[in-house]
């Protein structure tokens, strides 16, 4: 009955899927597809090539095509929605709770939305309409808007009674407790519930403390409470302490992978949603980009290594070389940028420790530097019998190690500061620098002393 | 009452408690501290630079001292204790909890960590050694272990007289049930036991579905079932199906923040618990080591270089446009191995759909292959006043960008297959391949028909 081997999961279950696809065995698909939930449909469905993907939809019962849509990550979503009939879309949007089809709307066609909204009852399109008044990102706009309060005077024998006559979700907590006017007053832990006396009123038992969320908090603050509070849930309220809603631990996991994934793919220039099984053409055009942004960087080191093109004429080992001045700064900017990138992202980074950071960075730069300039040099002295060529290559290590520690630093600082992910542009300008400082010492000081 | 300002909670702390410390004030850190938890107290713990942190340890209350050493991230717990003296830590292990002094047993000095082992219970004792069964990183080693249950013959009205005797951890949703021999049967979650009628029995209200966890499973596989399922907790048992103890979610949190900053930190050949504000002289050693293996492969780049000095030395535009077919080759490659490793470690790339994977990236390599190469070709030409020039960056730039996505899909497989950590050697070894590749194309050809 436990769980084994969970990674092989889902492999098996999509390759399963596409074996069936190929003999046209829609019967199994459909069997196998029931025994799993909406989140883990979204995943085999943006596992499998795109041509796949709406040859597997029909086969999704029609109750849950709401949510699986839903659960896909934006690119892999709008593609899909592309291929879809609009009567498929219109069933799958009319089936989602008004929470869910808030992440969806944006994607769907005009026509179909217009639908789907107008088939919302006016309590529905009141919380449908809540939400947009938050931007995206934000608790107010992530939220869950159909929650159950308690009062703080009733007793836990009323409290349950109440509770009784709803089915609550089952992966929570807590009840939230508001006065008479819906202002947020706190949160009874259903195991002060369970563990009180029937006697005592939602008041004695109730945990006063709970904080509530600002609605326009994003979503990135919020996982980070989360984790350092270890939390369930949080009630989410507005100005004016009003109860909006409330979000749970599981849209804070969902946050995190999300706000993860952005790093890592857009520090390789990637767009957030980039989906691996995305179809080709939309897929080249968008990775161009970054190939066309870094040809310029790239460009720009040519430039450099060109000013000294008669130096290069006359000592071809400098040719030779030039690869290990780059990597080597390059290698150690990227590790100092990617720490710095995640002391940004955790907060721990202010201005009174930043200058600290500086120093033990460009210290770390300096010290690798003087010992792998050493080590290069002895080795292009003996390979090219030039000592000259040794010393250059050394004292151009050193100064290139330093500066891109240095840059390492000062370059995700100040795109923090001025909004800008460091993530995204962070590794560009860092090879930018590295690359220009690099070969300019080094062409540069060869030019100056060996000649 | 809201929380505001979330991203900036930390950094104004740590900002006054250097302030504090400047002035030897330690009244004022004191009573900033008392405000927060164990978990916030590491983080601002490990935002301090090194020597400011063993002077703010003896204003952490004695009492969490111990969870908030657990909480610390491996490195920086390492070098805290280093510094602090046996009395301090033997009374910080002693006021920690067996589960979290699991974590912590290993980095404690030897004759403390026999005191403090000395110091548990009988009961104690043997959860403490039950976790020491299974392998770091997998649910035995880091479940609670001191778990409430239920017999499922019991009725709701007894279940919670059962329950109000104790004081359960607020942050849950359910409680195991199991039968009289500890065997695992089920989940009774809180909103079944809140609103089922007092005379229904456990049995008849509990969730008999939940699927319990092997304590051998890695927590990254957890991690990735929480997501899937919007979990709370889960029970983990042996093979036997006897209950062993429970993951919550704050533990998954961890896990997932972990994962993903692994992947990250590897990436750039960081340590997965590398510290931003660790000292000087071990993070240097630690990040040498990275520098001395992409040194060798910046070598191997040199070597194919020099293989074609009387070439260079004719055509020195050549040696100009190096950094251009390198840089190219290496961000191709590194967008699509960015992408594998993620697609890897959501478990969506299988065997059957690998080879359309493998031909998606070979087919947007070539694409912007061609397109970026006539680019670059029009460039050098109008440059360097040479058509040959040209065609032969433009052949060498097509064939390293389709080398180098085919690269960025075979190494992460390969080294996934081998049990290797694609994220931490995967882009060295595809920098050589792009490297290597990238020059032996350009330069061969040039020799080949421009000489």
């Amino acid at each position: 009955m436990a769980v084994h081997q969970l990674s092989f999961l889902y492999q098996d279950l999509i390759e399963s899927i596409i074996e069936s696809l190929d003999k046209n065995d829609q019967e199994t698909i459909r069997t196998k597809l029931l025994r799993h939930n909406p989140a883990e449909l979204a995943l085999v469905i943006e596992a499998l090539p795109h041509d796949d993907r709406s040859k597997v939809w029909p086969l999704i019962s029609t109750t849950v095509q709401g949510q699986v849509l839903h659960h896909l990550r934006d690119i892999a979503r709008a593609s899909l929605i592309d291929e879809l009939e609009h009567d498929s879309l219109r069933s799958a949007g009319e089936n989602m709770d008004v929470d869910e089809l808030v992440e969806v709307i944006d994607d769907l066609p005009e026509k179909v939305a217009k639908a789907v909204i107008g088939s919302l009852d006016e309590e529905e399109r009141r919380r449908f309409d809540t939400h947009f008044t938050y931007a995206k990102g934000t608790a107010g706009r992530l939220m869950q808007t159909e929650v159950r309060t308690l009062r703080p005077d009733v007793t836990l024998e009323t409290a349950l009674r109440y509770l009784r006559r709803f089915r609550l979700s089952t992966q929570t907590d807590s009840v939230i407790v508001v006065d008479r006017h819906n202002s947020y007053l706190g949160k009874l832990f259903f195991t002060a519930l369970v563990t009180g006396h029937p006697k005592q009123r939602v008041d004695d038992v109730m945990d006063h403390e709970a904080e509530p969320i600002l609605a326009d908090t994003p979503i990135g603050d919020i996982a980070r409470l989360f984790e350092q509070r270890d939390l369930v849930s949080v009630a989410i309220v507005n100005q004016a302490n009003e109860l909006l809603g409330r979000i749970a631990v599981s849209e804070v996991l969902d946050a995190i992978r999300e706000e993860a994934d952005r790093t890592l793919l857009n520090m390789a220039g990637l767009e957030e949603d980039e989906d691996l099984f995305a179809p080709i053409l939309p897929s080249a055009r968008r990775r161009a980009i970054w190939l066309g942004i870094n040809l310029v960087t790239a460009f720009l080191a040519s430039w450099v290594i060109g000013l000294f093109d008669a130096t290069l004429e006359k000592i071809v080992a400098l040719a030779v070389l030039m690869p290990i001045v780059a990597s080597m700064g390059g290698i150690t900017g990227s590790q100092t940028l990617t720490l710095a990138i995640r002391g940004l992202a955790l907060g721990q980074i202010s201005s009174s420790n930043s200058r600290w950071l500086l120093f033990k960075e460009i210290a770390i730069g300096g010290l690798n530097g003087v010992v792998w300039a050493l080590v290069v040099a002895v080795i292009a002295v003996l390979w090219f019998g030039n000592v000259g060529i040794g010393v250059v290559i050394c004292v151009a290590l050193i100064i290139n190690m330093i500066i891109a520690a240095l840059s390492g630093i000062i370059i995700p600082l100040v795109l923090d500061k001025l909004g800008i992910d460091p993530a995204l542009s962070g590794s560009v300008i860092l090879t930018t620098v590295s690359d220009v400082v690099g070969f300019m010492a080094f062409l540069g000081l060869a030019t100056a002393f060996l000649l």
